[in-house]
């Protein structure tokens, strides 16, 4: 495709683009389709011959669309948002028209450079501790999600203890990537310790913690790595960090805080104390500004507060890699800060939503989402058909429709045929977790297009479509 | 930022983008700034208010394009080529402009959908056994690199293994990234043998790995996997893939290829022969549209002739994934193939690019690369002051300059100044690697806006530089 076209074709893609943002409340928020539909459409093999952009663009709308669930859709309350913007598109696409590959420095060395540089941006507008920034002993980076920043934590933090009969705290709350990370790493999925949590916030219990830690002591195992959430994927709960933290430092645990959505809600003040304890305790730390800070996936940042065993870990250097400049010690090689060896110039991305947001617009953002939580949280409380989980200081409301006079296990089966019928009608979509065993509605606010009248159209839906089920 | 001030933008953004291309040769190829220049130009901390869009882009013009070594330019000859093409950016910007995640099929069928499609297509197009698709016993999957592709397959591999002194074969020329994958999973460094190879093509000896075998069976270790690559990084070497697999056949080792660089070009009928004794006897196979296939990182496919060891030794399934789509079996979750949870639709590039080239359109690509790289091996070998490698089936010719009555040190460090002298230059890249201790130089081709002039001034190029430094 020429340069000429490429302007065409571009613009006709940016057009479409735009269209789709404007009019993104006309699509069903869940894809209708069933398994196997848009299979079934595509033709059974590529095409001999080249064929024109406009046919590719005319197939996304009837054949891919249709089988599209729309994460932007302002009526998507479903996991946690996965915010894009505009800013965060184009410094994508940026990234795509250069091509680089920032593996080392010498590779590129702008796409080293700024990442160090937004990275350390981020710490600052997070409140995160100085001496994480990559101008003292620590260091962030982007990974592409939060599992592998967790992975690579725990690369480290093996590394750090030596391999022998590691052993992984994590409570029954921990988002399933931690587990994930342990089996890759090899550290046997008997090994990893499940810490149990209070019943309302669901944080894991420290009195718990520090016996497991005793036991495994006494059975001669290496205690290697606690893994602490800070909002945890089912209810936003929040472990108590600084209690867990003075538990590892006495015993040179390694101590990561998995912050993968709540993470960038620190960029308000009055969120801060979600961070209380991480100054002090924390070696590693991963948030995700492609859940909940209008970057699009994908963006994860990991710091560390000490980068020398991350990157001991992780680097092999083969001949075809040295160069001068990385044998300076100048430079960051951010390719022993991750698993794959080639990466994108993701921190375009970053860097253009954090200008063209600002700190203020960024604030904004969280603000609004928390707002709108707060609200919907007020109309559940104050509605005696509905439980709702006290403990909400994010985005996330959790709660659970009652059904007087049913057995468990018929209201149950209602709980879920009301989110059945909710996500089948195409005009919201919502999740569910278990607490106590009872199936509970999530509704995670934070797409930027959701507003007050979304929240509340929402609201009415769910009252309505329950007074249905209970009649 | 709203749908129109998007539209408005992103226009800029695509005529930016457009006349980069266009305009390409005007900048040196290598970047020539410092360790530090980029840092030190940026501001200290992220703006406080939300700054307009055109600063953004005056500051990447500026501050970062100094920075920024140009991969996509016609002189760009070292590593291997890291293609980008207009589809694949324009497929690229859809998958950022709809923002869907698609972890399972659930939240977004169509992106596992079309994924399945196209990585099937591209099967076909290259010629691999039918059983490696999906609607056979196999399946393929695009991970973002090959260094996560082979990690992947390593862990089906020592899952099906079971783990238990386990050991892996490799050759001193295979990748890195398998040294990094079995750190990563826990096989110890000192359980990665390295295999001997031939001295010329640099292929793997599979005399040596029977012995290597047969050794550690004796010493109670757990044969798991070999890694045999088609196109070794250093020099394009493809190892004896039939006579490597009757070996892991006959012990059930898992065999796994590395055709990172090269395994596209068997889009090509006379290219076919690398993949000799692939359909027989691999278990797991990667290769990088990334690189050679047009479609901008990142773009890697891993294709394995049985899901099942894969699918088992990833996945974890927490409460809030289960769906009803998961349970019935009927569809595939691509989390249970990655390392990551959340994955972007990633297929949507791959389709661009397969329809848009077409298999003709694939093919020329591929064969001009090759064209040229005979022709520059051609030139390397009528000349007597180099000496040329043979073998060079694909893109990249390596050759070392000559320098008569001269010790082996001072040799190296004149060839070394002629590499710098090269890349210091700006006008042309290259890369190096060591053949036998000997300083070689790499010639990679293959950007699509490399031409034989091109080629044709880079060797004129080499040879004055050569000159210079031998007067
Ligand atoms: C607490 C937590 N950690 C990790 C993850 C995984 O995120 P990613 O897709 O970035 O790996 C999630 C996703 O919802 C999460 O909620
Ligand atoms: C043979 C081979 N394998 C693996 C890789 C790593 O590629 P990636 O960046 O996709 O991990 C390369 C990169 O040059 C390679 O040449």
């Amino acid at each position: 495709m020429s340069a000429e076209e490429f302007r065409k074709h571009g613009k006709q893609v940016i057009d479409w683009i735009a269209d789709y943002m404007a009019g993104i409340e006309s699509y069903p928020v869940r894809s209708q389709v069933r398994p196997g539909d848009i299979r079934a459409a595509l033709p059974e093999c590529a095409p001999e011959q080249g064929e024109p952009f406009d046919q590719i663009l005319a197939d996304l709308e009837r054949i891919i669309m249709p089988g599209v669930t729309h994460w932007q859709h302002p009526n998507f309350f479903a996991y946690f948002p996965a915010n894009t913007s505009g800013p965060g598109i184009l410094g994508d696409l940026l990234s795509s028209g250069l091509g680089v590959q920032g593996m080392i420095w010498a590779t590129s060395p702008a796409c080293t450079e700024l990442e160090t540089v937004v990275v350390d941006w981020l710490a600052d507008l997070l409140g995160l501790p100085r001496h994480w920034r990559t101008d003292a002993r620590g260091g962030g980076v982007i990974e592409d999600s939060a599992s592998s920043g967790s992975l690579v934590a725990l690369l480290a933090a093996l590394h750090r203890a030596g391999r022998a009969r590691n052993t992984l705290y994590v409570s029954s709350q921990t988002h399933s990537s931690l587990e994930k990370a342990a089996i890759i790493a090899g550290v046997a999925k008997e090994n990893v310790r499940i810490v149990d949590v209070d019943p309302d916030p669901l944080a894991m219990r420290p009195g718990h913690l520090a016996e497991l830690i005793a036991q495994d002591l006494r059975d001669g195992y290496t205690p290697t790595m606690v893994c602490a959430t800070i909002g945890t994927t089912s209810t936003t709960a929040i472990d108590p960090v600084r209690r867990i933290g003075e538990l590892c430092a006495e015993h040179g645990i390694w101590l990561h805080v998995d912050a993968a959505y709540a993470g960038v809600a620190a960029v308000c003040e009055e969120l801060r104390w979600i961070n209380d304890g991480v100054a002090e305790f924390v070696d590693s730390y991963v948030t995700d500004p492609h859940k909940w800070l209008l970057t699009n996936f994908d963006c994860t940042v990991l710091w560390v507060a000490d980068r020398a065993p991350l990157i001991e870990a992780l680097s092999v250097l083969p001949e075809y890699l040295r160069n001068a400049a990385t044998e300076s010690g100048e430079v960051i090689d951010y390719r022993d800060w991750q698993i794959p060896l080639g990466r994108r110039f993701r921190s375009l991305k970053l860097w253009a939503v954090l200008r063209w947001y600002g700190a203020e617009g960024l604030r904004e953002h969280i603000r609004t989402g928390v707002a709108l939580a707060d609200e919907l949280a007020g109309w559940v409380a104050e509605h005696d058909d509905f439980a709702l989980l006290e403990h909400h200081p994010f985005g996330l409301v959790c709660f659970r429709p009652l059904w007087p006079e049913r057995s468990v296990a018929d209201a149950e089966a209602a709980t879920i045929s009301l989110l059945d019928r909710l996500n089948d009608s195409g005009d919201i979509y919502l999740s569910h977790t278990k607490i106590d065993g009872r199936t509970t509605l999530r509704v995670a606010i934070g797409a930027p297009a959701t507003t007050h009248d979304h929240v509340l159209t929402a609201w009415r839906r769910i009252n309505a479509e329950y007074r249905a089920l209970r009649a």
